[in-house]
Formats: C-alpha cells, sequence, structure tokens
C-alpha cells in the first residue's frame, strides 16, 4: 500500500502552514507543495519593510526554502511550478514546469488550495511609461530596490490601503518624495471618516503629497495624470489598489465560488468537493456582523485556516472544531501612528442598514500621571436593542494593538458594550489606567444604552444648533483659546456648577474636549430640568471630522 | 425633604469612584466623603515611581483635592477626619476630627466603606532603629524621599511582592545600594519558581543584593538582622511584607467578614446591613478558578465595584449588573522585565488538590524578521477534564501587557485553552505574529488535549531520566555549545529526520530550546513507533527551573 498523498497548490502563509501541521499529525503521507513563484514561505507581510530598510537583510524574508523543509519536514516542495488544471474525476492535477515548460500528471487523495489573490488590471499607461509596479513578492521588492538603488527620488503609490500606506511610510523613510492617490475621501477604507483625521494629519506631517478622491488615468514616461486633471511627475508608480481572489483553477475546475466572489468553503475549509480544501485570500470567510460570506484577506486568518484543513485530512471533521467567524481585525502603523480596526464601521452599516450606536473616546494609553501617556482615538459602534458590539477603531500609539485585541475578542465571545466597564484588564501605571480604555468605552456605552446619556455626533452637531439647541463649551479658557467650535458660549464645568452664569433657554448641547467633562456638565443640567445633550468625543472628535470633510484642520 | 445623604468612608481608589458616578447619577443627594489622611484620591499606584524620579513633580500625584471635588462634583470631602463607629439602628457614624479632637454624631441613608487595608506589624526593632518606613501614602514618600535627599545611600527592603519590587525598582534607580529580603524562595508569590528565573537574574544584573527564603528578625540603629543571621547595614527599612483587609470599623459594627478575612459583600457590594456598602482592598471577592471567597487587592476591581455600588444606590439592583468574578490580573515592571500573572499558579493549584495539565512556550512579541522583537516566557495552566483554563504567567518585555489582557478575557469569558489557538489577534510585523504568541499557546493545549503531545515537565526531567529515559537534544550544534542539559545527546532535528544516527533503545525525551522542534522531533520519532516525550518549554524552561531551585544560572 502507497501512502496517501496531499498536494498544496501554493507554498505561503496557508499552504505552508497546512503542510507543516499535516506532517506533524501524519509522519507517513506524501506531501508535494506546488508554487508557481521561485520563493515559498516568504516573510510577504514584511516586504514593505525590507523597501524601508527597516528590515535590513534580504534573507530575513525568506524564512524557509525547499531544501530546509524537505530536511526538517519531510516535504517535496517545488517551486516555479503551477497546477493548471484540475480532474476532479480522476483526482489529479496538470502540473506545469515554468523552467522547464514540461507537464505532468499527478494523482491526489487530498487537495489543499491556497492560491492567495491577483491585483487588480494596472492604470492605462503608454508604452514607454515610467515602471508600473506592484509589492507582492521577493521579486517585486528586489525590482523595486534596484530602482531605487538605481536612482529613483519620486514614487507615486496608488492606494491608500494597507500595503499603499506601508509603501508610502516605506518610500518615505528612503527619502523618496512620494505621492498617493486614492480613490475614497480618506486613506483605509475600514476607517470611518473622522476617525482617519489623524491618519491624514500624519501623512501631511511627513510631507506626503495627497490626493484623494482622485484616481490615475493615464501614465506616462515621465508622469502620472490624475481623473482631477493633476499632473504628477514620477520615477515609478506603485500599483497597491487592491486585489482579488486568485479564483480561476477553482472555478475551472468547476468548484463553487460563493456571493463575495471568493471559494466557497464549509466550515472544514472544504469547497463543495470535499477532497478539496481552500485556505487563505482566496477563500470566503463569514462575516462575525452579518453571518453573511465576505472576502477577509488576513494572514493570521490564512494560516489558521491552512491548520484546520491538516486538521480535516488527518483526524475527520468529527475531531476538529468548526472555523469561527471572521471579525477582520486589521493593525497597520503609518510611521508614528498605529491604526486598528474590527468588524464593521459606521460607514458599512449605514450601507447595509444595520441599526447602530456611535461613541468616540480619546483616553491615554496608560496612567496619565505617569510619564509618557499617549492619547489614542477610539470608536465603538454597537447594536442598540442588544448592546452587542458591531465593531471598534482605534488610532493612536502605544497600546492600540492591546485595545484592539481586546475588542476583537469580546466580539468572538459576544461580550456586551456595557460589559466592557467590568472587564479585568492590566494594570500599573506603566502600562494602563485603573480604569482602562477599553473599560471607560464601556462606561459611556453604558451611560448611552440606560439614557443616561443623550450624545450628538460631530456630524450632526451644525442641524441640532441650527434648529435652535445652544452649544455651551465647558472647557478652561486656555483650552478654548487653542481652537473652540464656532458659536460656541465658553462656560467651564465649575462655573456652571457654582451657577454664575445665566444659561438662555432651550436646547442645550455641551461639550468638552473629549466627552468627559461635558457627560458631568450633561448629568448637571438634566438634574436641573434641562434638556441637554453631549457631544460624543468632544471637540477632538469634532475637530477630526472637519479635517476630513473640509480638507483642512484648523 | 431633605435630600438623601450618602456618607463614604475613604477617599482614594474606590471610594472617590463611588463619589463621582453617585453624584453623576443623582444631583440633589448630599454626598459626603471623610477621609483619615491628609490627601483624597491620590495616585496611590504611582508613589513609588515619584520616589524613583520617574515621576517628577509631586503635584502629579495630586489628582483632586477637597476644593476641586466640591467645585466639579459638588462632594463634601473631609481630610483628617475619621469615622471611628456605626450605629446601624440609628443609620449614623460617629466622625472624629484628627485635627481639632472634635467629635460629631452625623446620620445617613447609606453609607459606603473604602477603609482599605492595613500594613502587617514592623519586625523587631529597637528604639534607636534606622527608620521602618511603609509605602503607601504620600507622606510616606514624603519620608522615603527626605531621608534620601538628607544622604541615605543604602537600604533594606522587606518583601519581593508588588511594593516591594517596586520600592527596589525606584531606590536603585536613584543610586540607593539596595537589598532585598524576601521570605519565599523566589520574588513575586503569583509566579511559579521556573517562571521567576528571569526576574531573580534581572534583580541581580541591577546588582540587587538578594536574600530569598529568608526574613528580618531584627533591626537595629545601623543594620537588619536576618533568620539566617546575615547582617545587612542599611541606612533606612522599606517594610512591603504586606497589609490585611481593614475591617475594624466593620467588625465592631457587627457587619459580617468573610472567610478570608475581608468584609463579605454581595455581587451588588452591600454588607450584611444592605444600607451599608464596601468597596475595595478591604472587601472579599470571588475567585474565578475557585468560585471562592477571596482577598483580590486591585485597583481595578475597586474603582469598578464602588462604581456598581452608587449605581445599586441610585438605580437599585435589578438596574445594575451583578459583579463578575475576580480573575485577579497583575502587571508588574521590574527594571527592563514586565510580569503579569491571571488566575492560579501552579503552586496553588498543588496546594488546592486541583487537577491541571502545565504548558510552557518562549515566543518572540512580533515577527521575528523584524527588528526588534523580544523574546517573553508564557507558561498556561489548564483543567484536563474540561480543557479551561485555570490561570497563565507571563514573563518579558514588550507585549507581555496585551498577551495578559487576552487571556484575562479568554478566562472571563470561558474561552477554552484549544480555542485560544483559534483567536483572531491583531497582526502586522511590528506587532505581532500571524500566529500570535496567544494562538500558540492554543496550539500546545489542543496538541495535549487530544494527545498528540506527550510532555516531561522541566521538574520532572531528572526522575524520568533516572528511570532509564534517553535524553536527546535536536538543536544545532551552536546552541548546545552554548549551554545544555547534563547527559543529553546531540542529535539536531533535520538528521533525527535522515536518520543518520542510530537511537538508542528505550523510552525517549527530546529537547529543544523552547519546545517547538522538540514537538516536531517527537512527532517524528512517534510515527515511527518510538515510546518518546517533549520537554515542555525546552532548555529555556529546564533553565529558569534550574535558577531558582539551584539558586544559579549556568
Amino acid at each position: 500500500m502507497t501512502a496517501a498523498r496531499t498536494i498544496i497548490v501554493g507554498g505561503v502563509a496557508g499552504g505552508m502552514s497546512a503542510a507543516t501541521r499535516l506532517r506533524r499529525l501524519d509522519d507517513a503521507r506524501e506531501i508535494i507543495v506546488i508554487e508557481r513563484g521561485p520563493h515559498v514561505s516568504f516573510a510577504n507581510c514584511g516586504l514593505p519593510y525590507y523597501v524601508g530598510g527597516e528590515i535590513e537583510d534580504r534573507s530575513a524574508l525568506l524564512l524557509q526554502t525547499p531544501q530546509t523543509l524537505g530536511a526538517r519536514f519531510g516535504l517535496d516542495v517545488r517551486v516555479r511550478t503551477e497546477v493548471v488544471a484540475i480532474d476532479r474525476v480522476a483526482r489529479a492535477v496538470r502540473v506545469h514546469d515554468l523552467a522547464t515548460g514540461a507537464d505532468r500528471t499527478m494523482t491526489y487523495d487530498q487537495l489543499i488550495l491556497s492560491p492567495g489573490s491577483v491585483p487588480v488590471p494596472p492604470p492605462p499607461a503608454d508604452e514607454d511609461s515610467v515602471p508600473i509596479l506592484t509589492l507582492r513578492t521577493i521579486d517585486d521588492v528586489d525590482d523595486i530596490v534596484a530602482r531605487l538603488d538605481a536612482g529613483a527620488r519620486r514614487a507615486v503609490v496608488a492606494g491608500g490601503g494597507f500595503i499603499g500606506l506601508e509603501a508610502v511610510e516605506n518610500l518615505a523613510r528612503r527619502g523618496i518624495r512620494v505621492s498617493l492617490v486614492h480613490r475614497g475621501s480618506h486613506p483605509f477604507r475600514p476607517l470611518d471618516a473622522e476617525m482617519a483625521g489623524p491618519v491624514i494629519d500624519e501623512l501631511r506631517r511627513h510631507d506626503i503629497d495627497l490626493h484623494l478622491a482622485d484616481e490615475i488615468t493615464h501614465v506616462s514616461a515621465t508622469a502620472v495624470t490624475l481623473a482631477s486633471g493633476a499632473q504628477i511627475e514620477t520615477d515609478l508608480v506603485i500599483d497597491a489598489r487592491g486585489t482579488r481572489p486568485d479564483t480561476a483553477l477553482a472555478a475551472a475546475a468547476g468548484l463553487a465560488l460563493g456571493p463575495s466572489g471568493g471559494i466557497a468553503v464549509d466550515p472544514w475549509q472544504r469547497t463543495s468537493d470535499h477532497r478539496i480544501f481552500a485556505v487563505g485570500d482566496a477563500v470566503e470567510k463569514v462575516d462575525v456582523v452579518s453571518g453573511a460570506p465576505a472576502l477577509v484577506t488576513m494572514a493570521g486568518l490564512a494560516n489558521r485556516h491552512g491548520r484546520t484543513a491538516a486538521d480535516v485530512i488527518a483526524l475527520g471533521t468529527d475531531a476538529v472544531d468548526a472555523a469561527d467567524d471572521a471579525t477582520g481585525l486589521a493593525i497597520l502603523r503609518v510611521f508614528d501612528l498605529v491604526i486598528a480596526t474590527v468588524g464593521a464601521g459606521e460607514a458599512r452599516l449605514r450601507a447595509e442598514g444595520r441599526p447602530h450606536r456611535v461613541l468616540h473616546t480619546h483616553p491615554t494609553d496608560h496612567a496619565g500621571y505617569f510619564p509618557g501617556a499617549e492619547r489614542m482615538s477610539m470608536k465603538l459602534l454597537v447594536g442598540p436593542s442588544d448592546d452587542r458590539i458591531l465593531g471598534a477603531q482605534i488610532v493612536g500609539g502605544r497600546g492600540v494593538d492591546r485595545r484592539i485585541d481586546v475588542l476583537s475578542l469580546a466580539m468572538q465571545t459576544g461580550v456586551s458594550a456595557s460589559r466592557l466597564s467590568r472587564l479585568e484588564l492590566a494594570y500599573a501605571p506603566p502600562f494602563g489606567s485603573a480604569k482602562d480604555p477599553v473599560n471607560q468605552l464601556g462606561y459611556v456605552a453604558d451611560n448611552l444604552r440606560t439614557g443616561l446619556t443623550r450624545a450628538v455626533q460631530w456630524h450632526e452637531l451644525a442641524g441640532v444648533l441650527a434648529e435652535g439647541a445652544t452649544l455651551i463649551d465647558v472647557r478652561s479658557p486656555a483650552e478654548v483659546a487653542a481652537g473652540a467650535i464656532p458659536g460656541s458660549t465658553n462656560i467651564p464645568l465649575d462655573d456652571l456648577r457654582a451657577g454664575t452664569t445665566p444659561l438662555p433657554d432651550g436646547p442645550l448641547v455641551v461639550h468638552c474636549q473629549v466627552g468627559q467633562r461635558g457627560h458631568t456638565a450633561a448629568r448637571l443640567l438634566a438634574g436641573a430640568g434641562r434638556d441637554v445633550r453631549n457631544l460624543d468625543g468632544g471637540y477632538l472628535t469634532w475637530l477630526a471630522g472637519r479635517t476630513v470633510t473640509e480638507g483642512t484642520r484648523s
């Protein structure tokens, strides 16, 4: 009897996780990994940082080679080799050797597809245009670095998502003059507009030439032309406008695709043919908020699902837990700023017509009396009927990674927004606050849930004031002097309690810097029988919203 | 009708959280805060860092004053005033003014007790002994700083818990020659012995004079004498050996105390008299592992329970969620090391006779290919029958706070140890790994649960080898040259797979540096039909255990 044979298509992230796990579960099995590119198991998430020089040593990107994987795990790894067709009836794949051009057929007992994604087509370009490069493989970064070494001084990055922003940062670190062209009104689409205000500020602070709500229409030998008519002279273009799942092989084999366009799989990573598994960016996940299929392209999910496929092959579905729904947790460093999102944003919830409550806070990462505290901006989206956490966004510095992890786990375990106030989280002065930023989110959520707080959002303020409400700024005169909302009247909180300043009749909106003193003021005025609301997130959220909507910060 | 009156005994942490929350819930209520000391709402967790100079400005410790609390929250705050008796029938307290000596009686509608703790009695001392100081109040740190400014150059710290270790670090930062006298065999009792190895190393690296398994028996005008007979010349003693709940007032009033010695409260912070609430370090919590009453003295719990008491007073129990059980999450910085624990340790589980499974890992905080990755040591304790997380310990640098938060929340929400492998956690190269350290804990836990891995603990190794097992070190020759376990045979993992080196008959134990290659080796050998176990946590855990048990590191 010959050993069972598992063929894995794609030798990075999900594919390689499946291969090594399967080996540890079954030492006798034949495991063959087929990779189109020249490298397997490389650090694809690290590529931008090699361009920027933060990762100095190219070899650090190459985690394994076919040789090391053979020696350690007994894997048969073939690079520059492509699976070009699947014969499901014969349980065989046709394999094309890109070096020799030879084709051969190999049978499988199980097949795992981890083909990843393909970039969207490049923008229209002249034949002699400046190079238009992607940033997806070792070959790509070799190409980019060679051109920078050869004297390129200017770059246009198309697309302000993950890879685009990482490319911007890393090119700027090398002293390149960088322009970012992004189709949306603000970078990093998972962020809502007012949360992106600090991102825009950070990019400008590093002299990035920003072209928002714009796109490349043409690339010539010296410049790109934008839809707005702007021309940007450049030496190269990095095209990071996005990808779509690489489903060609699966579709040609008649495997079912899902509504999102990815390969459809069950919670054990099985395709519509149960001998064939699929994992990684080509595959649909289930969105934790909607329960619907969605494309979520994260390395962590790819690795986990690769492991799941191996477990199911070796142990069977009964022994393996079904995949959890995906929260889509994402984190990104942009210069000195950290951006993190999980679940759904307000824009998406609005588009889906899903009711939601919004709240903003601006806590410091650790106790304010301890040196080095850094302010972060947080946003939480909550289901009004069930207090469920629908999403969260954080922009700041130190401690953002920690809080988004807690919020992601809260979503994965069904912790309600109000219960965040009661979580036991790590506190000592260098690390946090006795009331952690996550606890504080819970306090605000609880106050909204019980009706103790009535809030006005930053984008609602103008309308509420137009309807006749009076805006009271309860900050100190020094804070007001540094910037205030037009039309506000300054009555510091302690003066408000003292009752020395007469208040106009009619509805009131109070606000402070971040929302906390505003809450105390609102409770004080409500206790006196007034119709009062608190500006959610205070002056800082209002200001960040204006950065995006008006394209400038006062 | 006069407004209801709530009297709060104790104006720090829990007491002040209750006062300000109650004001926001009810603007009309009379709220009186009685504080024995001269300060309220000070940053007690920050005190050691003011001694060390990291917090430079003394005023940063004084978060509020009676005046600011009156102006902002309409609180009647009285310092240097003590509640000396409670008349529960008359609903009145006798209040003693420490400045004037005057006594008066005040009635209450509700009473909230937040008296905190009292230190254990000082060690025996001559009348003219060097100063024996505690580190608990603003007055304490003023006293310590004055003596340091006056020329003290040597200090003995008694007690290697939270405050003791913070005192050690901060005195050393000021150039003081510090001796630490600790009764246990290793500092920070919540840590198990092998996890404390790096802590001992770190203290030695900073020239701390360590006296473990020892205690002060006498303090003279120039020196302390220890139980071991050692004498340490010193200029002052910081006594940080611990505290007990301050229950005198409650006990005298006939309120029930619990089995742990703290004031007994229900999940709404009500004492046995439902007009009287109690919060903070004087109060029993419910331990999340055992479900039994326990003393857990954390600022976060004090603040949270203060808020709960206010909520119940203003809104009633029906509107307020019952308190969650306490995980006892603790974090502490000791020089460049971060220590964090949650739940039960192995020593406690053994003492309680509670079955448990143990595992150790040594991951880096973020992807190894990205610069600046720091190794941490993790330990997880798991219920063998139900895969429940019973406790976790982490010692390392960056990222420890984040992982302990995730593990604490996992315990609070009942996430099983194996499910840790499937959590979606933040990953980008500067922040983590596609397989986060918490995911990796889950992998190991799952492999133990399913029986894929059979483990030997560091303290079991000698016994297993004595019974005839052979120890195979699968690391590289370079790693072995830097330090190896006596009696081990080096066969690098890839050579093991190649099968070039014959193996002895009989049971095998394999090990690598951290346990990961050992796992692969064990699976390989098991596949070949061998009786094999993997040394849990590898060489690093074995070495850390030896640091404590033998008092030295090879």
